[in-house]
């Protein structure tokens, strides 16, 4: 049962996991129909599924309805789409539905930086949220073991008889760590004489931004796995032809540390609701989403797969249907998640823009109805886009404490005039029983059965009309400018054949547009694509339209310093 | 059963093992005593014990027998201590002994690299040989990411306020991957300006090496671990005072980390004999020996435990007594595996030292008797220091395949004249069935109850007299020579308060002296230690008589060129 403490508040995140009573796992699996055999169990609560397990799935119809949970154009906040994913999955369970929930793993980086766990919150996790959130059951730490070999192997080549003629300046594969440290990101190794070097500069990435994070959560099979990590491309030779895994010859040793990492973990929710916590790829460089493996497992065993892409839906649900889509399941439903919040952000943008106010701070401590109201142009815009992609959508407005009546109601009103299903969901204090109008909009919506995908581009088409596809359709651009490095780039890529890749864009998540300072909808502006480079794995094309920390950093007081453990192991502060 | 190819030879050990029936390992929990609830299941046949059954055996008599398995001074092929260890524990079960075996957690830097797997070999192995090779249950990636943080820690510090004052060049806490990597031996971090830095001379040492690994191995709970922790030192003040991982708040968050790494992980032997493989320091910089807690909890749950120290028993064996039993239990018996290889090495070194023969290539391809004999000085010069030690002595005698029967019965007849019980293991190729005379010899010494442990120093005496027992004592030593740099650390190291500790000598393994062409047993010579450190979290001050390669690198052809993924998941070319 939820509770609140006597101020009426959720208690702590760690509080309500610890005081969680949890299905024993092989009852969660019993639920969908697997058996204790197909169970490699990981610890308690946990449990990797046996590849004898994937494989019998194979020959089921995967004819469950794919729910994707994305966002309206999100504040530093967050809009709580694992909330409500999680949510969303317990409230259809308690609508007698057969729901399945399926989010990426967390990172260690954040969890001991800023941002803390990634494991729902409130009455809406995963448990066990302690060890989900620490080394789970080692899929990131395999991704990081599994790069640094690749790495290791590279400047070995290079120390010996450098058969493959590696350009030194040439190296795009680089160093990996899942945690987050800044004095990484630029870094020079080799160092200290012949026996070590030669030297050159190099780089971490934190794990989730490796490419063979993105490979595992689009391959299907080993050999697909196999086939992605052959063909990933790690330098050029000094005739600039590429270089990849397979030059190296060490695919079969990369595999070998991958393949208990494809494949898809077992947990449940706070209220015994089956789910999949499994991969967890950058949502800029890569897809942002969790692995198709543990979609495609959902959709056979149940009948609501509910998962969630990262960012707004300018980039998560895009990459989701251009690229994930691609290669394994879509999607049915979009549900948008807006936030007071985010709407007055983008609302006071929207009003100065609009000159209709003089000062944003005039409203501060206000209510926020007329900007929330402007801030609509925004969840709007990528209701539009989802539309546009044939794809039904609910908006979910994510009720924070602070959110008044008044607000909440001028959200569900527009919503209402534009004809866009909406509900409120209070999954975060009250759980699937929070979530129960939203369940009920999103099982009309699949029973409606009017989805039709529609990809953004072709991927025979020019690289350039790919991402001026996405531009101009999904961003809302009025076209793209390319730097003399980006023609350079396209022109590249063509030649070695990867012209028929989809697009990957890295933007910001701040704006629709590539300037984070730009909040609401901007208008009249370029899309400027700075570079490009290669995912041969993954199978895309990346896009750079600014800077992209693949590392973050620890701020100044870190979330590591409030973690404590008790005598008997129990970890405290870690939300 | 064991079996041979038609050649006679025995197959490659990952076939062994992929044809290798296993018990559920609830059975072998089931033989130690231990139930179902004990069992914190990692994969197929893994399990680490739950704290509760980790504490409920602390009130259990640890009144088991204690065998440490070490041997002479070995050559590169190595003396085959993890198999002798496996296969002696497998030959006691067969005689109806309860026995435990307890070794290290391989290391996936070698099982890349040169060495391969140290899963045991032949059919004295620990199943499942593949996931223990591979991430088994990510105890070393928990260091890896344990590490890691400590160090961007240190560097976030740094770029932020800096409170603590670090003193750039005083850092002597690195960094960490479980990769063979030279490129990492010597790097600078902290590039591009900044936000990023300020930058340094940094390294990477292989996980291994952590202090952090040796912390683990030593710590019997987790108050004992976060006490560690607290204490390590990472890196000194502009005024010269050591900065600590307490002073850098982060010692729950490093313990979180580590507290299932801490717990024992249980499989079985090829043979279903209950197995521990925990932990895995360094034998140089470290213990070399798995952890206390493995030993505490085999010695409770069986009459004979079965270990093995890293190295010769001038490094592994004087280490285990002098720091390993100083904080857990000692060992009743000591096993020296000798092999007719390392003889024949010490013999011609001897033997050439006394010029008896002109070169040491006259006799190769020829019966090696002589040569052998004469190597049986350096086997003497281990069992002799064991015996002062106060401990019984067995000799196993390896046996490789292409040793003649003359040359293994010219150990057992010097082993006679010399009073020491003596045995040849052929658990290799047979199994347990191939060590029953040696734990014949192991039970009669064990029931002869002669053991009476005497340490090589007392802690209290100064640390250079702590070196100089040690090297007069152990090692042969005439004397011992401390550069200018040696003095200042000890210096140092008393101001600190830090010279009550153990000492932990860091010299090669392939010579009892500290030059690694010095085989046989040197004598006239002086040991020469040129710097100290401390590891204050572990309880013991570094010595180091020579360069330390804490982190190694990948040869020419590594061993990942040879490993290959079947589409189901089967690992070829693990060995």
């Amino acid at each position: 049962m939820t509770q609140t403490n006597s101020d009426g508040a959720v208690p702590p995140d760690s509080e309500i996991a610890r005081n969680a009573s949890r299905h024993p796992i092989e009852d969660i699996a019993d639920e969908m129909g697997l058996d204790e055999t197909d169970l490699d169990r990981r610890g308690d609560g946990v449990a990797k599924l046996t590849w004898e397990a994937i494989r019998r799935q194979r020959n089921e119809p995967a004819d469950g309805t794919l729910v994707l949970v994305t966002a309206m154009t999100p504040t530093q906040r967050g809009a709580g789409k694992t909330v409500t994913t999680i949510g969303l999955g317990q409230a259809l369970a308690r609508q007698g539905e057969s729901s399945v929930v399926a989010i990426r793993e967390p990172s260690q980086g954040p969890v001991f930086g800023i941002k803390g766990g990634a494991a729902g919150g409130g009455y809406s996790q995963v448990l066990p949220m302690e060890e989900i959130n620490l080394h789970f059951t080692g899929d990131i730490h395999a991704v990081t073991a599994a790069h640094n070999l690749v790495a290791a192997m590279i400047d070995a080549e290079r120390t010996h008889d450098d058969e493959l003629g590696i350009e030194p300046d040439s190296v795009v594969w680089n160093r990996a760590l899942d945690v987050n440290d800044r004095a990484l990101r630029e870094i020079v190794v080799g160092l200290g004489g012949k026996v070590n070097g030669p030297p050159r500069e190099d780089s971490f990435l934190i794990s989730a931004a490796s490419e063979l994070m993105a490979v595992l959560c689009l391959a299907t099979d080993i050999p697909d796995l196999e086939d992605r990590i052959a063909r990933i491309l790690v330098a050029y030779d000094t005739d600039g032809e590429p270089i990849t895994i397979a030059d190296l010859d060490c695919v079969g040793a990369v595999t070998a540390l991958l393949k208990d990492a494809l494949r898809p973990n077992l947990v449940q929710t706070l209220e015994g609701t089956p789910a999949f916590v499994h991969g967890g790829p950058f949502a800029n460089i890569a897809t942002g989403t969790n692995s198709i493996l543990a979609n495609q497992l959902g959709l056979r065993l149940g009948d609501y797969l509910v998962t969630e892409a990262g960012f707004g839906a300018d980039l998560g649900a895009e990459k989701f249907v251009n690229i994930v889509a691609r290669n394994g399941p879509a999607p049915d439903v979009a549900v948008v998640v807006a936030t007071v919040d985010a709407l007055v952000k983008h609302g006071e943008a929207m009003l100065e823009r609009q000159q209709r106010i003089q000062q944003a701070d005039d409203d501060a401590g206000e209510n926020h109805v007329a900007v929330v109201r402007a801030g609509c142009e925004n969840l709007d815009h990528h209701v539009d886009n989802l539309r546009a992609m044939g794809l039904p959508v609910i908006v979910a407005v994510n009720r924070f404490p602070d959110d008044t009546d008044e607000e909440v109601r001028a959200v569900l009103e527009h919503c209402d005039q534009r004809d866009v299903p909406a509900a409120v969901s209070t999954v975060h204090r009250d759980g699937g029983a929070g979530g129960l109008e939203l369940a009920e909009r999103v099982r009309d919506a699949a029973e409606s059965g009017v989805t039709s995908l529609r990809h953004s581009y072709d991927p025979s088409m020019p690289i350039d009309e790919k991402i001026r596809a996405i531009a101009t359709q999904v961003y809302g651009a009025d076209d793209v400018e390319f730097t003399p490095q980006a023609r350079d780039d396209i022109e590249t890529l063509t030649a070695l054949g990867l012209d028929d890749l989809s697009v990957c864009l890295s933007k910001t998540p701040a704006s629709l547009s590539d300037d984070p300072d730009e909040a609401g909808v901007p208008f009249g502006w370029e899309l400027t694509v700075r570079e490009l480079y290669p995912s041969a794995g993954a199978g895309f094309v990346v896009a750079l339209t600014g800077d992209v920390l693949t590392m973050p950093g620890l701020p100044a007081d870190p979330a590591a310093t409030d973690i404590e453990v008790d005598d008997d192991g129990t970890v405290r502060g870690l939300e």
